[in-house]
């Protein structure tokens, strides 16, 4: 969001919905590349399960998948979250070639910005881009600042009922003299492809129910547990941050997906003795490198949301981007590991061009 | 609902949604009186937080406040369902009797009934005389077990349609021809006082969001844990079970509170040795007995919602109710505990009537 790297590094703690740095990596556009280093993988996981995407899954199917019988060693699977994004990305384009074959119909994305925010302005570019790169096609509205909520909601009203639109994204955050709940939930259910509707958590939530759209940070990460066969079905999973557009949501696909889950947040006392138990730790706080080596039991598999930008002054911008967890603790702990950048932020367009390409196959009952 | 003793003894274990004993335990009318023995209290809690609901706290206010001054005693207070849901119900005919007299408005709680089960009926029957004792006016619609789809929802829609009607129950289960989500998803959220739609409950997981309903059976369990002045916040919680009717929304409802919280179920490993970190069991899983003494941490608070029949010959029923704690273990370590019957059985009731009144003071905007 707008917040500046300093205000971001003063932001406190971690169950603020939305925070400053999990909505970052939420709205991140693919970041550059970053050093990644791939050795022998350990952890006691097999069998992954499939979440319920477009994609398929082919990536890491022989190379990479995460065994019981390595985890004596001592190295750690560093998570490639650029590299999947792209796969997937691959994945998308391919299937909207063929349904553009089969029955003529490109997804559409609608994207809302009011305002002149530089970062948000960003950030829409780079998703008009994604969009591009697969063949979604994106519409942009660019509303200036001082427009009225009446504005807003009547391009919403617009987007809901054109049937070549099967997303719709306002970008956040709105300008403040605007009910920013009150327009989100203008958008109709079917075409919310950020997942934040409280009917898609509602079903998230529940047994037997299936949300219309999963929120894409959150999917994001279990996406990267499924690519890289990380087994989740009984395993202990901790989720670091309980906000509305990551915590919350990663824990409850992690429960379904039958892991025994512990959220931890602001209140929780001695939140490392929590963590410490976990097969699988999922961080979105915002706060950086406050999940230690010593917050990790051996051969953990951890996926970090947090991008944090610290300052520093070798770096020709004066910050440099790190996680929540301590990197250079925790890799010596863990089986595998997301890098920040390079790991979760990457898939969070991945997942929203996903989420696009779903609906439009659900709109025109497109197998 | 309808399963038989000896069904429900059979039934496989603790993430069924619902499970028959909690089910049960929702459905069952107050239950007849237990031994109740009140010892001196232990527990570190203090400072109890506000359950949003209509009712005022009294009736533990003083005597009862379990304090950190006494936790090296070993006795344990027995919560007493029965005398909480009886204040509270007396609480709520008072509103009832002054929202009458304010604005001649009487609180309407419509019950629809298919079929001729008849422990359908009963529960029917039981909540029809609970409504008359605190002044809400009951309407049943009894329909054949041969009824269609249509003939439901047509009585539902005329329900929601109706101002004298402010909450709407269909006693579940459904004959079997029916398509049970469609007919609840057809009760107007406004008078969902169940509390079972996925917009509630989506708006229950979401911080910010306010549900309308709280669902009666996990209500009622916060609800004891705040009459008896059990501190919440900053504690390690852990729900044992996870359907959507207890254990997920009981779950959703201690993080609210700011409990650090764990959900056990059956693809757990090694349940035991989460729930022994755990200040505050919730258990609704339907299985006798499963909670040992082994399981809790000295100081404990359990909440036990599983009323479940085991065979008893010596009883003129051939059986008797235990809850899914083993009583006899774990009151010697708890520092609190409900019994079996008599503890969270009564709430649900008492929550069925305070959701009632919730919801026409809500629609008649009376405070």
């Amino acid at each position: 969001m707008a917040s500046s790297p300093t205000t971001m590094m003063k932001m406190k703690l971690y169950d603020s919905s939305p925070p400053s740095s999990t909505a970052a990596a939420r709205l991140l556009p693919l970041l550059r590349r970053h050093h990644i280093h791939f050795r022998s993988s350990v952890g006691p996981f097999h069998n992954p399960s499939s979440l319920r995407t477009i994609i398929t899954r082919s990536a890491f199917s022989s190379s990479s998948v995460i065994t019981a019988a390595m985890t004596s060693e001592t190295s750690v699977k560093v998570i490639d979250g650029k590299k999947v994004a792209k796969d997937i990305r691959d994945e998308i384009a391919a299937e909207i070639s063929r349904m553009k074959d089969s029955i003529g119909v490109v997804p559409g994305l609608a994207v809302i910005l009011v305002g002149e925010r530089r970062d948000s302005a960003t950030y829409v570019r780079n998703k008009k881009k994604a969009c591009e790169a697969v063949g979604i096609k994106s519409y942009e509205v660019c509303l200036p600042e001082n427009s009225t909520e009446e504005e807003v909601l009547k391009y919403i009203s617009g987007f809901n009922d054109d049937p070549i639109v099967h997303g719709i994204l306002v970008q956040l955050p709105l300008p403040s003299h605007m009910n920013e709940q009150k327009i989100l939930n203008a958008v109709c259910i079917e075409k919310d492809v950020d997942g934040f509707h409280p009917l898609n958590i509602g079903r998230l939530a529940m047994r037997g129910r299936e949300p219309l759209f999963v929120p894409c940070t959150p999917k994001g990460c279990i996406e990267l547990l499924h690519r890289y066969n990380v087994e989740i079905k009984g395993k202990r999973a901790v989720v670091v941050g309980r906000s509305n557009i990551v915590g919350m949501p990663a824990a409850l696909l992690l429960q379904r997906e039958d892991a025994t889950v512990s959220i931890v947040h602001s209140r929780t006392k001695n939140p490392e003795e929590i963590t410490r138990q976990a097969d699988i730790i999922i961080s979105a706080v915002g706060q950086p490198n406050m999940v230690r080596g010593s917050w990790v039991k051996p051969g953990a598999v951890i996926i970090d949301v947090g991008i944090n930008p610290v300052e520093d002054t070798t770096n020709p911008r004066g910050y440099r981007l790190v996680g929540d967890v301590c990197y250079e603790e925790a890799s010596k702990i863990a089986s595998a590991i997301t890098p920040v950048p390079g790991g979760v932020g990457p898939m969070t367009i991945a997942m929203l061009l996903s989420n696009t390409l779903l609906s439009a196959k659900r709109i025109h009952n497109f197998k």
